[in-house]
């Protein structure tokens, strides 16, 4: 249990390093007889792919998705999914200083720690690559999901939020950074070339909203629905901060404010007058949209140089050459998609095993 | 797996309601020949006791715990620890209204649904009395821990933060508040006594500092130590964002401000230079303090009527009676301790059995 | 995961040791509005209680089972089910020998080494009172299951096998051994009684038939309905051995021999014309009576002086004075129905879980 | 949780068809800095591997396995291991009769209904092929085992047992059958050739030997030593019965012939008489051999024609075309001996997360 497995009953295991021949990934508990090919997967990889803007690392990597099993005639078989990605630009780097010394604010120093050896050919397994078995994983997910949707966009870049009275679930598609405000991409994209060019990095915030989730998916104490979204989000690569519905403002407001008061709806339906709560409450789902926002560091891949130590213990300087994504917090948008996707198919499955229908 | 376990290697199982006979929980994967006895846990059970002070529920309990397995002579024996509290302040209510109406902010509308059936009295499954078996997991997780100090304090009420600069550990115990600034304590009693003579109720975040974690404790992808500490503290009744380290601020941070810069420290260690990494990187500690904040939303029961529903779907308002905590924030403090010590504990043990000593 | 917790959706949780003041277990994962209360569980933890003939021990254990949660108006409510057992009998002993000399079969010798630690008094947690709480969760699996009937029977006392041509399922609770055969019954009290009068033990073979298995529940690699009923047998106390259908006879058939041809039946179901599968085939239920059997030791604790052991690596001899089950087989039966009964009511929700309905 | 993963900390997880392009493995959990490679597991896997005497299938697959993660420069890095054998031998077959019809005792039956949908093509996921994975897990479990060793040997052909007094370990690489007794190795052959030419098949026995297994591995309740090792090899495709030392024969004997009685040995050690128990006393290693056995079905897939339905309830006849083993005991042994040393790496590692050392 080293923790490369996520999730009960929709469960996936992911194995691979940035510079091996592939990385690959196991889905298991896939209801049988959904319909499932590989382009299902593949469209939902190109979004996260590098190197489709100047925003984004140049390392190029197609990132074709192959099933393996687990899938007859275009059908699931309710049999364990088996993906393989084959690793491409596998550029001839030298490793020799990241090899010899530890980047202040990357896992380089605890692994070497923890497991007394460390691939250093890119990051190994620390490695933002890792993530793209998370949108596969995400993409077979939100079959099992059926009709619920999962989006997310970019609502922080550095210490500038967008304006949501401009929210726009369609330009999220329509710039390079997945903002859904227009004239803040606009903006954005101005930031981004400054920092590029100084080799610097910054972070970001991502939200994700979950609608049409049924009223009733979670559980009560401690596999509540927001705990494992909680732990789904931050265990993506440069996460520090996780929110749910109000999240730190929560701490502001009074009781009266942040109570979502319910009136009946149409057809025996309830409707609520707010969604302080993010949809979630006591660890189920009400049936509001969830939402969900996660902060992301900068990338600590930059090329100031900056004080460390090397693995015999000298004092040394490093910057970091190579292809980095000024703000990891871009592509950070599909993969907090695909988590919260699992997420929910997971206590989908939990539920009608649990409660039925 | 509906969730009423936390943890792989020490890992804790709870039952109980508030308005049952007891509450219970199972510690299992304890390692054997650890001194323990009941007094080791009742000093932390003490600590989260409600009606302490004016500012948590008069509820009356005293929450005595007793051992009923696990410990022989003094010495955990290395089988399951079965732990009871017994419910001794069952006041008699009349749950008319909350058992036929549904609170806004509760947990009483996702439970009636997911389950179809719901123990109406003070809150059942959904009550925070929950967390007082989180307390007695954690007093058990620290002797797992051995030296390893970990500390919570509440650091903002309502919209009102401490001033860090004032901080002091020992004051944390000095006033009800669990608060390390005092001159932010004597303010906040006087906010918490206008929203208890309000039936109001406010929000806060608390941080928890853990001290002595050895550097290597984690695991690289799903298991990270922070997104396990995110899920343990995201499970815990009312809490709606999780931080570690510089959270969302680290959002606005460039990649320069953001390292943690090293140098070489005494006998062959590492010096950090600062610590806005929160103690963990790439999901494994770095040796230095781990960092963990969490806001807590304001209590839901309030006594201002709020618009509802009842179960049949008609619009009623409501307002709840009873003895209610105006700041649940205040006594999640010992829970969030608890909670961080048993992550920890769980990954002490994960660690040394893939990796030895 | 120190291995006190069984199953995975339905699942259960123990703790306790024979000389403490109860033993308990956590049933979690149970659907919601099951008709449930105390003397549903009772009626099988009587058939287990020792005391009732003169071939079980003759320790008084009244084996009142409490529910403390879970229950709400005599329904399960969705949330964990807690259970308690007061230990009542706690003869004082004296346990000098035992505390100090290994007892040659028991597990004395392992746990001392395992734990450095370990509670003597009447077998600690390796105690067979542990089975108790078996019976208790097999009697909520039988909830679960509704329709699905698991009945357990001796079938082998010594070497003295049953004649099957016999078996009356109606005979099993018309004697104290829980046989199917009216003839042996009679034969094997005269044997017992000779056995129990030596201060001797002897072995036994159990049968467990579930009837009414819906097609289809089970998995199909490492999670084999058939595996985890192995498991599931293995795990009780004194248990050497464990079969299927056919069981080691199987290694003698040919192919054609032991193929179960199907036909036909009304309604556009299939008729096995036999059963050598024993209910599962490629660890999936046929929809056949399953069959299981299980081979138990002789209890280890005899009169009869053995050479062993003490702490100190001396030399010594030891005999077991005590209230001791002259065959455990007997009080095993209820033990294995209920642990069937378990494993399929986990599976039962699994598959709902996976494949719906 | 559809059971594709086995293992707690030393854990494997599956996927692949036997027509598929490739079938795949990951190990999670395995400590750092062991030596690895590849030809390390194609050792293992070469003595499984079919085609190599007229007694297995003549199915020609070369098996060739390839390491795509966690090992870098010969060393483990305690990330997952990823493992993958492509499909070569994918002859292409008439599976019309398969595909429409059950095979009698063949799980297609039951993979129809619990799925609704199946894979014809050889087997789909119940393909024995399945198992050469567990031979490569076992590859790597052995090196996480250092100097314990685990060796197994066909012991019963048919209704022809071994005689004990030959058994000659040396002997067991010596013939195909994998038979520790040169003498019946030579009658087996007789044995198997008639059978082979009859279109038929036969069943065996398997018994596995681990020795050098440390005292105190194992854990005391549902997760017994015995209890996973029962699972482990019920698990495997065919197997019906698993024992552990005496297995059903213990029932037959007195307590005091069951006894295994203990004198000191050298240097405070502590010498058994006999094994009656198979090396596991309340589910934890006593420090003997571990002693397990399991029984191995008859190949379904024969030549004769049997009684059967089709996929729209009409009766049938149907015979097996193709390449089969007309014993699939024989290549079960280093399949069972894979899993007994993939529950021993599990079971050490969780003795270490709990009791150190």
């Amino acid at each position: 249990m080293s923790g490369n497995t996520f999730g009960v009953l929709f469960r996936f295991t992911t194995f691979g390093e940035s510079h091996g021949p592939a990385i690959g990934c196991v889905i298991d508990g896939v209801p049988p007889r959904l319909a499932l090919n590989e382009a299902d997967i593949q469209v939902w990889l190109d979004r996260r792919r590098p190197g489709q803007s100047r925003f984004t690392t140049q390392r190029r990597e197609p990132d074709t998705v192959r099933i393996l099993s687990g899938v007859y005639q275009g059908q699931t078989t309710g049999t364990p999914i088996g993906l393989l990605i084959d690793n491409v630009d596998q550029r001839s780097h030298d490793y020799g200083d990241i090899a010899e010394s530890f980047r202040p604010g990357h896992a380089d120093y605890t692994y070497h720690h923890k497991y007394g050896i460390r691939d250093p050919r890119g990051g190994g397994r620390s490695s933002a690559r890792e993530t793209a078995l998370r949108v596969a994983a995400g993409a077979v997910a939100r079959k099992v999901l059926g009709g619920v949707s999962v989006r997310g966009a970019l609502i922080q870049l550095g210490s500038h939020a967008i304006d949501r009275a401009r929210w726009d679930w369609n330009e999220v598609n329509n710039n390079p950074l997945f903002c859904p405000d227009a004239v803040a991409a606009a903006q954005w994209a101005d930031t981004l070339d400054q920092v590029r060019k100084a080799g610097s990095s910054i972070g970001a915030v991502v939200e994700v909203v979950a609608e049409g989730v049924p009223l009733g998916l979670g559980a009560p104490v401690y596999d509540k629905l927001d705990a494992d979204t909680a732990k789904a989000l931050m265990s993506i690569t440069a996460v520090k901060g996780v929110e749910i519905g109000e999240g730190f403002a929560a701490a502001a407001l009074s009781g009266e404010a942040n109570a979502d008061e319910m009136r009946a709806g149409p057809n025996g339906t309830v409707r609520f007058l707010s969604n302080h709560a993010g949809g979630i409450l006591g660890g189920i789902a009400t049936g509001q949209p969830i939402v969900a926002r996660m902060a992301v560091k900068p990338t600590s891949s930059i090329l100031t140089p900056r004080r460390t130590v090397d693995v015999n213990g000298n004092e040394v300087e490093i910057f970091t050459k190579g292809r980095h994504d000024p703000c990891v917090g871009i592509r950070a948008v599909p993969v907090a998609e695909a988590m919260v996707a699992c997420v929910l198919a997971d206590h989908l499955l939990r539920h009608r095993g649990q409660c039925g229908g």
